[in-house]
């Protein structure tokens, strides 16, 4: 509205002082006004992000590996690293870098300042279509879950889960510290990247493989979501050591109680909201009389997690596992399937999309110094999980590698880890990039290693049966 | 980030000149750190929206209304004339005025410009979840349509919705020129206000009497997709009328042009594209196998309606009138359904939420003027779309007073209609009143007088069979 030709932006930015109006209401207008071109770039980034996400799908099916795998690899592919057309503001793209927003531009003959205004808000409903995909996907896996067989398998996922965090936090700071002379701080940042797991790659991945239910599946799925409370919890220590030099104690015995309280007290009060929830779905008689109580529970428990400082997706598993335990569960079940198909895919291209691969490049000096700490980072990512494995005691012929496996993908979780440190400043460029590197890594190894260690066990037991959810 | 608190906000948007940040910047950097805060309002406001369409569309079946009145009025409670829980910065409102903000407020302690925006990243994420919802709401409709049959009715359906257009846009502006004295502009733009007719509003009755494939529905849902397509039109010229003074041909060529080559030409292509569809969806093997190819052909279609300046609806509309042609049209909606199920309620309920009532009180001075006003327009509104039955010819006992009522609802098209009226400034105080008051008078009582058009028609034919669509 105000600034004419990008070359202008010093000197409109200056004008702008002058403007009568403030800039909040100046937005107000502007989105009021852009609101139906908001919607078409949101179209066509959905298309973009179906096509990619069905092209990679397919592709990674025929050459056997996780359909998971090929959405990601599609995702990079449509993503900051190459094509342009999925691409978001907080990675330092300008409006004129999305070849999405470029056509927009063609089309409507915008200004360069509506554009950014239209970039922004359509990055914004891409990035909430792709969190509640995430939502959704561990509210599935909480209703494909076995309550009673996660809380069987409980003690050996927390000991797992507190392995599969202290061995690479340890092992990934000593060795930063001890063979790198990198300084604490950054050292402890580092390692604490290590130790997320991201529940939704590995989870998708249980689920392709038809391994969700299997002992060893339930195990990851339990210390996954462990990992993740431990993770928000390490997170916290270590934004708070950066910022002030000091551990907020307080702040993490919160979130301690409220994690534990929060996922003990909602499948405590969900054996009692159970019988309510068939009791409001039996008595309705309009459409969606079933989904839309079970989407009320799973968002306003997603909302709970939210609110007090965990994750939404802590709370749409807990919703999931609640609700896996009522007669409806069936029918709940076939419903979600075509409403996770659609919002699903939206997450896994987008967690793809916004992965560099430019830090990759050997060319750049940069990234030669990052690239040798990375090789150290990953081998400590994936033995340090892998060890996990043997943590599992009791169990016989269990299948160790496949759980140590399981727990190596770092996904989403491992970005947030490093854009929070990029944030804070405390990571120098080199280790930036090492971890965005070890991310990435962990992120597209862990499906075909997945498949390769339960494949394993999958011969010794039954025949090729490993892929019943592959098609609904 | 800036604004420590609340009563600062004069001084410190001065201290915010001297910020040596460009405000796009800021904003950038504000909603990347927001990102988490926006979510958890989305779903607040989703559970708002969820609880609001099913206890209104609940209450409404109860009291033998169809449900989408109950979602309706439900949204206007929680919306701003009521509770204030869903509220869109679009109509006035301020962060503050929010409930769910106020609660983000409480827990998160934001800054008032952090909070305002939050506000307009929230707004926006509902307002395309509502816009997301109507596409799909169309796609269905298209599903459930029969293009033969709506070839067969298409001369009636284009001859009701021409009348349909022309009898209340001349009686409007006539009157309020001769009656009211309203100048020649605005009394045109008023009279174009009430030439829309709501599709979604309309279909989605339909479908709940079980009345879409009667000939009457068809007619119905020709004569308002042909009814959007001309108000868009009318709507283009008005407003440049009222812009410039003048009507730019080139423009209204190219809307008709562009209209009839985009209908016509979607299912031309479409009978290439069904056997393509099928031929694709049968080799897929991966999760999402039907429906996202569909929904890649129908946001594709809604893109392409959008880009060339008509609207969305009419080509996700089409997109589903083509793949109602293949032989997965069972499957696919089957599939659609729960989708539409947690999209569609976002839609009615916000068209509720914005509709505000207060200019039904008639202790304010300008709204007595306008509700006299209204109740000349209510008339002209409802007699105008009623005698659109009696053009039906070649028809012989076909039920024309339910088709002249389901052409009355003005609904989201109508609001878009005051909208414009009201940033152009050609309207005054009262006869924008006046207008708004007709939009929501008409969309509310639509859905029952439909009830009762239909059921006079169903007690002849057959018994009280009149809702089988309402359970999936």
């Amino acid at each position: 509205m105000i600034f004419a030709e990008p070359f202008m932006n010093s000197t409109s930015w200056i004008s702008s002082l002058f403007s009568p109006v403030p800039p909040t209401l100046l937005a107000t207008t502007t989105e009021a006004e852009n609101g139906p071109i908001v919607l078409t770039g949101v179209l066509l980034s959905l298309v973009v992000i179906y096509l990619a996400s069905k092209l990679g799908g397919e592709l990674s099916k025929r050459l056997d590996f996780p359909p998971v795998l090929g959405e990601l690899v599609a995702g990079v592919v449509v993503g900051v690293s190459a094509l342009h057309l999925v691409v978001f503001p907080e990675s330092g793209m300008q409006a004129s870098d999305s070849v999405v927003m470029t056509i927009l531009q063609a089309i409507n003959n915008l200004t360069p300042d509506a554009l950014t205004s239209i970039f922004q808000s359509q990055s914004e409903v891409i990035s909430v279509l792709a969190e509640l995909g995430v939502i959704i996907l561990l509210f599935e896996i909480g209703l494909e879950s076995d309550l009673r067989q996660l809380k069987e398998v409980g003690y050996q996922a927390t000991i797992v889960a507190c392995v599969g965090v202290a061995v690479p936090f340890g092992a990934g700071t000593a060795g930063l510290m001890l063979l790198f002379n990198v300084p604490a701080i950054p050292a402890i940042f580092a390692g604490a990247a290590l130790t997320a797991t991201s529940i939704g790659i590995t989870s998708k991945v249980l689920s392709e493989l038809g391994q969700l239910k299997s002992k060893e599946g339930q195990i990851i799925v339990g210390a996954a979501v462990i990992d993740d409370v431990l993770g928000i919890i390490v997170l916290a220590v270590v934004a708070s050591l950066a910022k002030t030099g000091e551990v907020d104690v307080f702040n993490v015995i919160y979130l301690i109680v409220s994690a534990t309280v929060f996922l003990l007290g909602s499948i405590l009060l969900g054996n009692f909201f159970n019988k309510s929830f068939v009791a409001i779905v039996d008595k309705l008689q309009t459409r969606g009389n079933i989904v839309i109580p079970a989407f009320i529970f799973a968002f306003f428990m997603a909302f709970l997690g939210n609110a007090i400082h965990l994750e939404a997706i802590l709370g749409a598993f807990a919703a999931g596992l609640v609700l896996d335990e009522t007669d409806k569960r069936k029918e709940l079940d076939e419903q979600v399937k075509p409403i996770a198909d659609i919002l699903v895919p939206v997450f896994f291209v987008t967690v793809g999309a916004r992965a560099d691969l430019g830090v990759l490049n050997p060319a750049v000096p940069d990234n030669r110094a990052g690239l040798i700490i990375a090789i150290f980072l990953i081998v400590v990512a994936i033995v340090g999980k892998v060890v996990t494995g043997w943590s599992v005691f009791g169990q016989p012929g269990i299948n160790r590698i496949a759980i140590g496996v399981g727990m190596i993908p770092r996904g989403e979780v491992g970005l947030v880890f490093a854009g929070i440190g990029s944030a804070s400043g405390v990571l120098s460029k080199p280790l930036e990039a090492a971890i965005i590197i070890m991310v990435i890594l962990t992120t597209f190894l862990a499906p075909p290693l997945l498949r390769v260690a339960f494949a394993k066990s999958a011969t010794e037991q039954t025949d090729v049966a490993g892929e019943p959810q592959t098609l609904p």
